[in-house]
């Protein structure tokens, strides 16, 4: 696959197939994630792998309590089931419905990888660019060898039950679940805010004139009052 | 490119060619970077992009001043002449040469790019999550097509004078800065931990025998009494 294209592609993936991952490609997939960056090459990512050994199958279970309750807290708020989302047929709830089989069905998503950081220094935002590129390397090889994933924040509601049962110091952050496993049926493209609302030139809100959408670019709405829309 | 070789080519470049980067190519680069995913695909990501108005032009002269100091510092702090630092042939002293050409040249850069992030709630590391991958995906399309980058947080030292030169709100957070050329000269390979280091099978700590690196990876040394490689 091309890179390019490879890039334009990588969607969030949320229905897997029951096909276990191979460990030659769960350690390719790894391997491409650690080619990242981080801050002085310090890499300090570390990657917990779930399979379904002893501990990993505990872990699941409280991960899927914590993706059920996150779901459900955001479709409230985030009015899933209102306004155009009480058509079945609106992007909103199919989204929603994307959404409510991925946590109901979380214990059997293939591979779960914890992507965590040892803490070196006080919490900076900085920290994070030691281990999200190499989260997004993961994506992309997975998707270069047929797989697909989804990066989420949700264990944060279970931390203290997750580090527990996996034994995670506390000098670690757990800064990312990722899922992974190959994709079931079919997905739509990536949706974006036009280029033009996100770049600017020279100056902070300067329009950049030729940061120009390929044609055949497909886009979200923007701002706060716009349609709820399939969650990262 | 390959998907693949892109993602385990891609290493830091700080010697650039004079050569602007062209404002198609620039669209490319930066509507690629923003096909990564973000939390709830809010897409807070902005990318402010500086060549040569007026703006750009004092933004950069800042910058370099922030990035000699940071580098001075960094160059004492990790004994990058002390050890085997002191032979010129050495990896260390040759990593401490490119650094220092790269901030001595800083403002010929042909193109910085401020990776901001408009806050939205209280600073947590999952913020990381919806801009770094998109720097990752900026400098794997910039590798793609021909250009080379580094991501750096040397921007914190000169931050307040930056944000008043080129009007940067409150509530945007300057996540990176990253430099992108031509790349000039020779680069060696991307050097990381072996995989059995980083990665973790069922529970913290606990062995995965399968995370084999390729044959002709190239390995950096590990702990804090390694020697200094060249910084991210």
């Amino acid at each position: 696959m091309d890179l390019l294209d490879g890039i334009a592609t990588t969607r969030a993936i949320r229905r897997y197939r029951p096909d276990p991952v191979p460990e030659d490609d769960l350690a390719a997939i790894l391997w491409h994630a650690t080619r990242a960056p981080s801050g002085s090459n310090r890499q300090p990512a570390r990657f917990l792998v779930l399979r379904d050994g002893p501990a990993a199958t505990e872990a699941k279970a409280i991960l899927a309590r914590a993706f059920r309750d996150g779901w459900g807290a955001k479709r409230t708020d985030h009015g899933f089931d209102r306004g155009s989302g009480a058509d079945p047929a609106s992007p909103k709830a199919r989204a929603s419905r994307a959404m409510q089989q991925f946590v109901d069905n979380f214990e059997r998503t293939p591979v779960v990888v914890l992507a965590c950081i040892r803490r070196w220094r006080a919490p900076h935002i900085s920290e994070g660019g030691s281990v999200y590129p190499a989260c997004q390397n993961l994506l992309l090889a997975a998707r270069a060898l047929g797989y697909g994933g989804v990066l989420s924040m949700w264990h944060g509601f279970v931390e203290g039950e997750l580090r527990a049962c996996l034994g995670i110091p506390e000098d670690v952050v757990i800064a990312a679940t990722v899922t992974l496993g190959v994709p079931e049926g079919r997905h739509g493209p990536v949706r974006r805010l036009p280029l033009r609302d996100v770049v600017y030139d020279d100056r902070w809100g300067a329009d950049a004139a030729w940061a120009v959408d390929p044609p055949d670019t497909r886009f979200t709405g923007a701002g706060p009052a716009r349609e709820a829309r399939p969650a990262t």
